[in-house]
């Protein structure tokens, strides 16, 4: 916070003693103007939260005496100016650098891939390079907030693809969210890129976006929100199956969210072999039986529900072994998991708050994960997209399988030891130096 | 050159002497595998040229037991996996930074953007950020190429932006030579960009899609071919006529070639007081009287060419005071210049060969320019780019005026002082520190 306050030194301590009192911890008060009619503070202090930060500048503020100018905290400090930047990667130091990087040399580098256009993957940065693109249309839990809003979203995406797999990412926002331009403008400007990472764009649109680019063009197309969760939850899944010792094609899986990633985890499922998988959506379980299904919907309750299951969400999960929330906010009553099958596994990952609460879930399951980076087992794409756009682009492979996501998935698994398997510990950190590689050779050999 | 070669130390010696006696220049000879069967040699060596290095070659590879496997130079070799990278600015050492760089820290950043969106410029990168947008369809001298073949000239342009004016700029080749499909591209990607520079697109499209963007985008759209050009020809000129002692707006001035650069050369030629302008194309002096002329030539025409000189260009050069080329090579003999007025001044810019030789230009004119790196007084876009952008990107200016472009290159110009300069000195080195901090300055006062 910076403050104006009185010249008063003692209205300074009273800040100190009152950020204390509301459970604040100051780290330094720094005077960076002093003069006869006011002093201009800079307080830095920890809170536990946004809101817990709010009530400690409306109690400073309260003070007689003391105005609170403007606040800011690290996260925004951090993000001034953006999170990524171009670097070259040749010197610039004299004429001698330039005619090789620029003009005249360059003109023979251009003119050989004129000639061989294979040459563009080897000679320009097109080989390690990929095009983060969002509309802004679903955006972490935010929603539609457009594609400015996203960028700092996206530019985090390309630091991560950078720190874990050594990609090159650059974020590509949107100015439309119709289904055809979006297309059109990947197709446009993939010359320059050697893969695409689709990011946060709302479902169904984004199935046919996939699709289409997929059959149009010759390099990668990848849906994080899709098949990054469906990997890391399969990954999860196989090594929670461990811990219960049940198999993946005997368990019952119930899946809350008929969206773009609960479709993708169901896909990834049926192909990892299990067999009984329902889809619970707002209006209950997805069954073909349901003439009114279309679309989508209509797509999964196809290829699901081989029992023709119908109900809510409680309904559908009693006897169930397995759920999956990709969908909504605290929609599981924790007492429900006691009529699940024995040992019960639970992955609750909406996101900033999930289906259920872990602490609470915890109680019943016999395994809780969900995307919270405060409780153990955290679902989380980064396990997955930069291993496996680093696989792609090492095997200069032209589109995706499901046999890439599936040794993907395995991959992932397998980074845990069977002497590290709990119900605590069944996915690896994001930090284990193993996962990336691992994901990358996976995909490699698929 | 990696050689392979029978396995005698004696042939070893033949090429060396062999490679000296072509007038190349060898550097290391290293034997990378030995074997009763062969050896493989990695010789290095310096040539004069490309063609050069084609006759060194043909002699090695013409000698008894030696066999040319490959040849590689130090262009090719820089240019290996590309010129630029992305870079995280923000440390990702531990779950602390993720959770500030990415979620769900970042999610504060995209909602407080959605709620002022004008934040984007202070939270993201944009604010510092240009795509370089180009369709391949005029190369430097290569011409219509394509998107993959331009893309080591959109890195180029990327690193010297970076190296010049701290610039993050990033390539987007696009695969279309459709107008409104370029021009659609770019609108829809430039959510995340603080500015575009289209680059090595053909005219007269490049006029509409500049013209349409500009109207459409609320970032500055700038073609670099035409403005960048404009802006360093208006310096050298101020320059060479300060040696002459003529004044701009009594000088007569000839431009051959009537496409982009031309075009926005006559433009600001005029803004800046030149009243005398003749431009010459392939059928001579484009004239108002001209009943055929249509489009952008008739446009030239119609606000140049104050005398309705006609003919080609040897008969409207006479008495002329500037010759100004932007075309083809070798279309002005030498001995044309005697015809013009005294103390002529003669530009030749066409890449890679100009309009006349510099060297036999010299004989006659009192000031010569081209665009080589290897004669005094090269007309470098790199003078103006990095700086138009620089100054662009810190006024968060939403469009760019004549004003501006007026002001760069008097900035330019004036970063040659009074003794400095001569008629082998009108133009700074792009070396020189001055030159993007003062045209950053003269764009951002304007």
């Amino acid at each position: 916070m910076r403050l104006h306050t009185a010249p008063d030194h003692g209205v300074v301590g009273a800040v100190a003693t009152t950020i204390s009192q509301a459970g604040g911890i100051v780290t330094a008060m720094d005077v960076s103007e002093s003069s006869h009619e006011r002093l201009v503070v800079d307080v830095t202090c920890s809170a536990s939260d946004a809101d817990h930060a709010a009530v400690l500048e409306q109690e400073v503020d309260a003070l007689e005496g003391v105005t609170v100018h403007k606040t800011s905290d690290r996260t925004f400090l951090l993000h001034l100016g953006g999170k990524i930047e171009v670097a070259s990667k040749v010197p610039m130091r004299n004429r001698d650098d330039l005619s090789m990087a620029y003009t005249p040399g360059v003109g023979r580098v251009s003119s050989a891939i004129a000639e061989h256009p294979e040459d563009v993957w080897r000679l320009t940065t097109k080989g390690n390079t990929v095009a983060v693109v969002t509309d802004g249309s679903a955006v972490l839990g935010l929603g539609n907030i457009g594609p400015g809003a996203a960028l700092p979203v996206m530019e985090g995406k390309a630091a991560l693809f950078k720190r874990f797999a050594g990609i090159d990412a650059w974020p590509i926002c949107l100015d439309t969210q119709d289904t055809d331009e979006i297309v059109r403008a990947v197709e446009l400007i993939a010359p320059g890129f050697g893969g695409i990472n689709l990011e946060d764009i709302a479902a169904p649109r984004c199935f046919e976006i996939e699709r289409r680019l997929r059959a149009s063009l010759d390099i990668p197309v990848f849906h994080d929100d899709q098949h990054g969760t469906a990997i890391v939850v399969l990954a999860a899944l196989t090594n929670a199956l461990r811990v219960v010792h049940k198999d993946l094609d005997s368990v019952r899986v119930v899946v809350s969210g008929g969206g773009a990633a609960g479709t993708a985890i169901v896909t990834l499922l049926l192909a990892a072999g299990v067999t009984d998988v329902v889809v619970v959506d707002r209006q209950g379980a997805l069954s073909a039986d349901d003439e009114s299904l279309t679309g989508a919907h209509r797509q999964l309750a196809e290829v699901t529900n081989p029992r023709r299951a119908t109900g809510d969400l409680h309904t559908v999960l009693t006897g169930a072994d397995v759920f999956i929330g990709v969908s909504a906010p605290r929609i599981l009553q924790p007492e429900w998991i006691k009529d699940m099958a024995t040992d019960p596994v639970v992955f609750a990952l909406a996101n900033p708050d999930p289906e259920v609460d872990p602490v609470e879930a915890d109680k019943y399951a016999a395994v809780v994960a969900s995307g919270r980076s405060d409780y153990p087992n955290q679902i989380n794409n980064v396990l997955a997209f930069p291993g496996v756009f680093r696989g792609l682009l090492d095997a200069r492979a032209s589109e995706i399988t499901i046999e890439m996501l599936l040794r993907a998935a395995k991959a992932i698994a397998h980074v845990v030891q069977d002497d590290e398997l709990n119900p605590s510990f069944i996915i690896p950190t994001v930090f284990h130096p193993d996962v990336p590689k691992a994901v990358a050779a996976a995909v490699r050999g698929a």
